[in-house]
């Protein structure tokens, strides 16, 4: 079923989504906040972009050309109707392309900032896969995995542009290797909690293209207080 | 200055200290508070161990046999006294020793815990180090690196013993990497904050030889509230 939800707080923008295989989750909405933009930012990709939440919030936060992109033809759907029932065409672009062939559509060094919410899993035959088959995509490294994601960003980013992503923390020290590998220096990491007491579940990574080494470990952020209701930082981020 | 300080909270336990060139650091207890201590541990034995706040902190947790290894002849003698002021002499043996030759003094595979606090910082002739010789080796790799640390390691440890270190985040990548090139898989990391609103300064990081993939990054620890004392936790692990 398609339905409209309200980005809360977010003096009315909308995401249309569909509850049968696409819902936008916190995550995005993490990314989008952790990610340093400079003033002078002009274009902004984000790789994989799902129903396109973290284009619609970083429109809040800078006037940046922003493009998403989106391989599934229906979820690509939803993507370019949230962007037109919030106005915002002008300032996004969704295109319906694989990710891992998108830098032939632009020049090199163009992008200021590079994002991905990517899928999480593994996947290999005996994954244990959704039966419906765009959550599967979107879920598990069937037609993108971490080295598409950093081979493609290290051609799209201007040197000194930055990365972001997030992901689960079992990946951590791949994504960190990968990274330098693709010469994107990692320099600032936050780890999110679903609460004081529970294990990390949820890292945001940034790094610069042929940045300096040298890594901060921002304080953590805790998703929900000792009585199960968001903490002030989260709902913060829903514009609250 | 030679002084005896008391270990808090730690039934009079008391520590052997110099103020002109050793004091024992937070860092220590929180590795020794941190590492997995199973119930069948025999043997022990940390490399670099100072005047032997590790060793006298686990002899709170474990009847096993603890070897500390401290290559400064000054520093061994304060640990050499903090040990026998506080009767440990059966449980804790101090040696004098290069950390980097230690594994010929025992047979290999034979400990079940291996634990550093190491010097944290890279040494060159540049470097910006203490005056005082001592300080300069326990804060500076002149003696002792993240290699030396992790091959002798991996030569003491049983199959599935534990490695637990101390260490600054900005070495978090490096160590990692390294701990998996010696086959210590890391198991579970820790996040220190001063407090709520710092970045990390200190990371404890626990591996298994030739554990299974798969890390776990635990609840973060703020070492002080908002008013600067210490958190509960902190004061809990000072035996309060």
């Amino acid at each position: 079923m398609e339905v409209i939800n309200y980005l809360v707080g977010y003096e009315g923008m909308k995401i249309v989504q569909n509850t049968e295989y696409f819902n936008f989750s916190l995550d995005s909405v993490l990314l989008a906040n952790f990610i340093t933009i400079r003033s002078k930012v002009k274009n902004i990709i984000d790789l994989g972009t799902g129903n396109a939440p973290i284009p619609l919030l970083l429109s809040t936060r800078t006037n940046a050309n922003i493009i998403g992109v989106e391989i599934q033809e229906p979820i690509y759907q939803l993507a370019i109707k949230s962007v037109e029932i919030n106005n915002l065409k002008n300032q996004i672009k969704i295109l319906n392309e694989d990710v891992r062939t998108i830098d032939k559509h632009f020049d090199s060094d163009s992008f200021d900032i590079v994002l991905s919410n990517p899928p999480y899993f593994k996947y290999n035959k005996d994954s244990l896969v959704n039966n419906n088959y765009c959550k599967t995509v979107a879920r598990h490294e069937v037609m993108l995995n971490i080295d598409d994601i950093l081979k493609v960003s290290k051609k799209l980013l201007k040197n000194q542009g930055y990365f972001g992503i997030v992901h689960r923390p079992d990946r951590m020290i791949e994504i960190l290797n990968k990274m330098k590998e693709y010469n994107i220096e990692p320099k600032r990491i936050r780890f999110i909690y679903p609460n004081k007491d529970e294990t990390c579940n949820i890292i945001l990574i940034e790094g610069i293209k042929n940045g300096k080494e040298g890594i901060k470990i921002e304080s953590p952020l805790f998703v929900h207080d000792r009585k199960g209701n968001y903490t002030r930082e989260v709902r913060k981020m829903f514009g609250e």
